[in-house]
C-alpha cells in the first residue's frame, strides 16, 4: 500500500513572547502529527497541538545537545511514516537556527518541506528593549554574528579588522561567554571604547533583563550585576536611544507575577489588563465547577419539561450543563416549548442565545431577587 | 474633561504573505480605532479592523513619499484624541522601517506606544527563496545594508573596503537601482566575482520572482530578463543552496491564479488545497443568494408552525434564512415543538445543530429523493 507522503514544517516560533508566533506558524503547528522542539519560546505552544506526539531534542542540563544527525533522522523517520511534522525553533530557522542543515537533509531524503520564517531573536529583542537597530541619523548597516561556544576556534576566524568598523550596529548571538574578547577585539580594531552596548536576556518575556554600558565597561558591569548568559549583545550608537524608547520593561507592573483566582477560561479580560500594565497573570482557580453527585432530579424534570412553566438559568456553566444533559435523552431545545426561560444576567443570556434561545425574562439588577420580581410582574 | 490617553502600536506586518503577521500584531490591529499604513503586505489586513479609520500615507505614483513629519503629526494627533492607532509597516519597524524615528517623536509628545516586531523582509524572503542566511559550513556572519535611493550620497558613505569581505552573507534592502555599483564595489574590494547573488522580488507572495547569478553577471541577467525593482539582493555562498532548497516557487501550481466559482465564505477547503499546491485561488461567485421577492408564504407558515408536521431544510443558506425570518416575529426554535426537521446532507445538519436542533431525518444519498424516502420509512 502506498504511504501518504509526510511533510516537515521548519517553523520559526519567535524568541519568547508567544504572541510573536506568526499566523502561518500556528496553523502549521495545529496540523502537526508530531512536534519536534528544542529551545521553546513558550510551552504554551505545545498545547496548540494537543493530539500530536511531542519530541524534545534540546539541551539537557549537564548533557550535550542532541546531535544534529539524530534530529535529522527523527524528522525523516516521522515524515516517511506519512506524518506532518512541526519542527519548532526559537527565532527564525535560517538565522543561526540550523534550519538550512535540516532542510538539506530532508531534500536528500526526498521529504517534502516548507520553511515558515519567524521573528529572529535580535529583531524581537531590539523592539522590546527599545533599540531601533537602524536609524537614519546613526546607521544604515546592521550585522548579526554568532559568538559561538568555542571562542578559540570560531571567533578567531572573524576578521576583526574589518568587522569592527564596517557595520554601524552589531548584534552578537550566543556571545556572552566571549563578551570580554568581543569588546577587546572591537576596541583594538578601531571601535570607539565609548560605543554603547546593551546585553538583553529573556527578551520579550516577563523576565526580560537589560544591562547598558559601553565597550569599555560592559564586562565589569555584567560581572558586578551577576548578569548571566544567554543574552543578546547589541553594540552601536543606536543603543543610546533606549534611554528614550524603552516601553516594555518600565511599565508599572513589569516583572510582577499576579495570581488571579479564576479559571484560565474566565481570567481573560482581567488577564489582559494586567498584561498591558506589564504584569504576568497566573490563572489560579480556587473553585472548580464539577457535575453534581446525582442527576436524578434534573433528569426527572427533563423528561416532563412540558409541565414546567419557568426555567431559570443562573450562569453560563448552568446553561452548558443543562443542554448537555438534555441531549443525553436525545432531546433538543424543542423540548422547551411552552416553557418560559429566565436568566440572571447578560452573560447567561448570551450563552442561551448560542443555543438558539432568547430569554423571556432577564433581571435588571443581575441578581436572583431581580429575576423573581420580573417573573412576578409577568404574573408567573 | 480628562481625555482617555491614546496609544500607538508600531506594528511590523511582515513582507507580503499575510500569514507572516504575528498573533500580537493582528490583535493590536483589531483593537485599533485608526490604521495608518504605507506599504502594505496585503490589503486583507485592513479588513481585520473594519470599523477603524484608514489613513494611507505611502508613496503615490509620481509623487514623493508622505513626508515623515506629516506621518509623525498624524500619529500624535489621533493618539491625543484618545484613539488606539495601529501604525502598520511592512517587515519590521526597527529594521530600515523608520520605526525608531516615529517612536522618538511619540516619546517627545508624551504618547504611550508599543513596538510589535515583525518578520523583516530579508528573513522572510530568504525562507521562501530557499536561502539559509547562515550555515555552519559557509558563514556565521550576516549583514543587512540599505542601498538607499540616492546612490551618490548614501552609498558612498559605506566603507566598501571593510564591508565587502567582513560578512559572509550580505543582504541589500532597496538596492536594485544601485545593483551595478554594489557588485562593482564588492569585486573591486576583494569579493570573489563568482560569489553567488540572488535578487528576489514580491517575496512570499504568489508573484515571487527570483533571479540567480554571481557578482560578475547578475547585472547583465537582470537587464536581460527585464527584472524590475524593488527587490532584495542576497550575496554570499549560501545563495548556492537555493538550488537544493527551493520549495516555494517550484510547487506544481506556483504562480497560477485559479478562479473558484464559489462565494468567498464557501471557498475555504478548496482554496486551501490550491494554495498548498502553490496556486493563488480567487473566489469568484457566479451565483448569488438573495432574499425572495416576498416572504408572504413563509411568514404565513411561520405563524402557524404548530400545524406543520415536517420542515425540510435543503441548504446551509436555507437554515440561516429560516431562523433569521423566525426571529423577526420574536420567535425562537421553541416554535418548532412537534415539528419534525429533515435535512438533505451533513452540512445542513451541522448548520442546524448550531441553532440547537438535531435533525430528525437526514437522507443517506444527500439528495431530495433520499429525504422523501426516509420520511416515507418513518410513516410521515
Amino acid at each position: 500500500m502506498a504511504q501518504k507522503p509526510g511533510k516537515v514544517y521548519l517553523i520559526g516560533a519567535g524568541p519568547g513572547d508567544p504572541g510573536l508566533m506568526t499566523l502561518k506558524g500556528l496553523e502549521c503547528l495545529r496540523q502537526a502529527d508530531v512536534v519536534v522542539y528544542d529551545y521553546l519560546a513558550n510551552p504554551a505552544f505545545l498545547e496548540e497541538a494537543p493530539a500530536a506526539e511531542k519530541v524534545y531534542v534540546g539541551k539537557r542540563k549537564g548533557l550535550h545537545h542532541h546531535p544534529q544527525e539524530k534530529i535529522n533522522e527523527l524528522l525523516i523517520e516521522h515524515a516517511r511514516q506519512g506524518k506532518v511534522v512541526a519542527r519548532l525553533k526559537g527565532g527564525d530557522p535560517f538565522v543561526f537556527g540550523r534550519g538550512g542543515e535540516e532542510a538539506l537533509e530532508l531534500v536528500e531524503a526526498g521529504i517534502d518541506f516548507e520553511v515558515v520564517p519567524g521573528v529572529t531573536s535580535a529583531v524581537a529583542a531590539a523592539a522590546y528593549a527599545g533599540i531601533p537597530m537602524t536609524h537614519r541619523d546613526h546607521t544604515t548597516t546592521l550585522g548579526f554574528i554568532t559568538g559561538h561556544e568555542d571562542p578559540a576556534k570560531k571567533l578567531s576566524r572573524l576578521d576583526w579588522e574589518k568587522l569592527s568598523t564596517s557595520m554601524g550596529t552589531l548584534v552578537f548571538y550566543m556571545g556572552m561567554a566571549n563578551l570580554e574578547n568581543i569588546c577587546e577585539q572591537l576596541v583594538a580594531h578601531g571601535r570607539d571604547p565609548q560605543t554603547p552596548v546593551a546585553v538583553v536576556r529573556w527578551a520579550t518575556t516577563p523576565r526580560q533583563e537589560t544591562l547598558v554600558g559601553d565597550l569599555s565597561n560592559i564586562v565589569r558591569k555584567v560581572r558586578g550585576e551577576g548578569f548571566k548568559p544567554p543574552a543578546l549583545i547589541f553594540i552601536g550608537e543606536v543603543v543610546g536611544l533606549r534611554k528614550s524608547l524603552r516601553w516594555f520593561d518600565n511599565r508599572p507592573l513589569f516583572g510582577k507575577r499576579v495570581l488571579v483566582t479564576r479559571t484560565a477560561a474566565q481570567a481573560g479580560v482581567f488577564g489582559s489588563l494586567l498584561q498591558a500594565a506589564g504584569a504576568e497573570p497566573i490563572a489560579c482557580p480556587v473553585i472548580e465547577i464539577i457535575p453534581p453527585k446525582s442527576y436524578a432530579e434534573l433528569d426527572a424534570a427533563l423528561q416532563q419539561l412540558t409541565e414546567i412553566d419557568v426555567l431559570i438559568l443562573t450562569s453560563v456553566n448552568a446553561v452548558e450543563a443543562f443542554f448537555q444533559r438534555l441531549s443525553t435523552f436525545g432531546l433538543d431545545v424543542r423540548a422547551l416549548f411552552g416553557t418560559q426561560v429566565a436568566v440572571v444576567g447578560p452573560k447567561t443570556a448570551e450563552a442561551l442565545q448560542q443555543h438558539g434561545l432568547r430569554p423571556d425574562v432577564m433581571a435588571d439588577d443581575y441578581r436572583a431577587e431581580g429575576v423573581i420580581s420580573k417573573l412576578k410582574e409577568r404574573g408567573v
